[in-house]
């Protein structure tokens, strides 16, 4: 059996760091006697954009819906397309016609890279932002009044739904259950955000019941952010609507040195559509082209990826290869952010190697 | 001439708070000969609430609209009073009614404390937060369809007006032309909040033009708060939306060692009606009782009301005498978040006698 992948480099140094991903994913594929069926699509990605008029082909649910997994680079390029045309117009959409609900998102220190926050090590700062991936305030429902005037309206609605908040807190509420500390934090904003947040609240508590073992605990998003930064220690599993989700799941990886490093699991959680794998960082147009773009958080979207697919043995030799070399430190090799002079390159084929 | 100032201690560590608060605030008015004419008011607190089943008076407009400024400590008790209730109820109103459309919030690294970012030291964060205080996501349109069942859905609506953003802008870029950096950064989120971010974008576009002098960058909000970690030197003034500078007005002053200290001026620029000065922290009920609270977030902020009513020496004097205190680092003194294990109470005293 091979397991079918679709692999969209998308823009910018998302195109750098896909050979890095696929490198390491080959490795480990080889490794583990894994069957993969790669196949490479150019749209979703602005320059894509600029030669057709949209971001994707009128056919791309068709042509991507029985793929195993989106294997996806970074996506963005502002000088040519706006963001929200870009992104509106891919990601976006992907992570909405194919349900991916979840967006699980680790934040760990890793060994040899320098926290920015005083006197943390590998271990104090180890959890999972689960965010919701479909709805509340990324939606596209609102509009302009009085446009061009000085009276001018414009409205945005945030859009929550029992479905689509249940469905997030029930998975968030699983994975704390697995791991051993089994505690779950809520990222609210109901003493501001008074009609969904108070609601989303409530859906908090009515699940609790379900998951006697798990303890919960809830703060406003602003302390949130800033226990973020005070006590990383304190989180094991936080789950958050889509922006809240989106804020700390930056703001994590932040804390742990480098957004670089940091991957992202768009899940389907039902197999319905395939789900879809990515580095939270985007697509760098400053760093572009210099080669030194970190490929460590499409590195380990391969790993989540193929645990995903059945292969947690495979998974975890990617995650073990890459701890190795950052352990190790080799400065000639690292990239810039982690304190090295290498090269997206120098990085990955070491990874790579050590699978 | 007298300044009326309405005193609102609140909930929780805010009737802590203020009492040192008002120590420094007279301190600096005997020693600079100001005439303050204080009155206490027991509402706005969920005590009153309570007894009286609502936050507020029904004239609490015509008893507090000719105060030359609010004085308020801290509000919210969510184990009686749940905190959409008491904050929409009062805090919320205030900014509202008074029209306090820029809620202004310093984020600076001051001598003696620790930041939880390795390696940073006074003068490295040093920057402003202008949070937009009277609508955007903070709105109280909206509502529940299908509620209780299985269809519920809750809607939320953000909404921003071009009178509403465009003072808020103009009064940042005023702020930042006034700074030797004369830097600007705005708070956005234009690729995933489709409808009101591209445009909150265009509005500090347009305004560019009148202030040339001022350098102007944007961040999507995620990597921005990422950025207050790794980069906070390279903030000098950030304007945002409500959410967006609730979030960051708690980021920042967590950077630079505890929210204790941060203080906020509700900021109604015309003086149509009372500005409100607050700390930023809340009423913090898991320290409330033990006297450990610090104050200098209280005090902070009556050192931004003096300066508000003319008297920016005064406003000085303090801001001096709690860096010098700061700067001595007697642990008697000072209240455990900075590292002492002193109390309010001799913390407010050590700064009032400094004055
Ligand atoms: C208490 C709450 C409603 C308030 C806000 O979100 O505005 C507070 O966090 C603040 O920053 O002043
Ligand atoms: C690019 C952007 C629309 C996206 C998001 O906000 O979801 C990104 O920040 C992410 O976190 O995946």
């Amino acid at each position: 059996m091979s397991h079918r992948i679709a692999v969209i480099p998308g823009d910018g140094i998302g195109k750098e760091v896909m050979p890095e991903g696929l490198r390491a994913l080959e490795a480990a594929a080889a490794r583990f006697s894994i069957n993969l069926n790669l196949e490479h699509f150019d749209f979703a990605s602005c320059d894509y954009y600029l030669e057709h008029g949209q971001m994707l082909p009128d056919d791309w649910f068709e042509q991507l819906k029985d793929a195993d997994a989106i294997f996806y680079g970074a996506v963005g390029w502002p000088d040519t397309v706006p963001d929200h045309v870009s992104l509106w117009g891919s990601l976006l959409q992907f992570r909405r016609r194919f349900d991916q609900y979840v967006n699980l998102r680790p934040c760990k220190l890793l060994p040899g890279i320098k926290s920015p926050l005083a006197d943390r090590k590998p271990g104090d700062i180890d959890f999972y932002v689960v965010r919701e991936n479909t709805e509340g305030e990324y939606s596209s429902v609102g509009g302009k009044m009085f446009e061009g005037t000085d009276r001018e309206v414009v409205i945005q609605e945030t859009v929550m739904t029992r479905t689509g908040v249940d469905r997030v807190l029930k998975y968030a509420y699983e994975l704390a259950q697995s791991r051993p500390r089994k505690k779950l934090t809520s990222a609210t904003k109901s003493n501001g955000i008074a009609i969904t947040m108070p609601w989303w609240d409530e859906r908090v508590v009515a699940m609790s019941g379900s998951y006697p073992e798990v303890s919960v605990d809830k703060f406003h998003i602003d302390i949130l952010t800033a226990n973020f930064v005070m006590h990383p220690d304190w989180f094991d599993v936080v789950v958050a609507s889509n922006l809240f989700g989106d804020i700390l799941s930056d703001l994590g990886p932040a804390c742990t040195g480098t957004i670089g490093v940091a991957p992202s699991a768009n899940i389907n959680p039902e197999g319905t559509f395939p789900s879809l794998f990515e580095p939270v960082h985007g697509s760098a147009p400053d760093i572009f082209g210099k080669g030194i773009a970190n490929p460590i958080g499409q590195i380990w979207s391969a790993a989540m990826m193929l645990e995903h697919l059945g292969h947690p043995e495979a998974g975890q030799a990617i995650v073990d290869a890459f701890e190795a070399v950052l352990a190790e430190g080799d400065e000639a090799i690292l990239t810039p952010d982690v304190g090295g002079h290498g090269t997206t390159e120098s990085l990955g084929r070491a990874i790579a190697e050590r699978i």
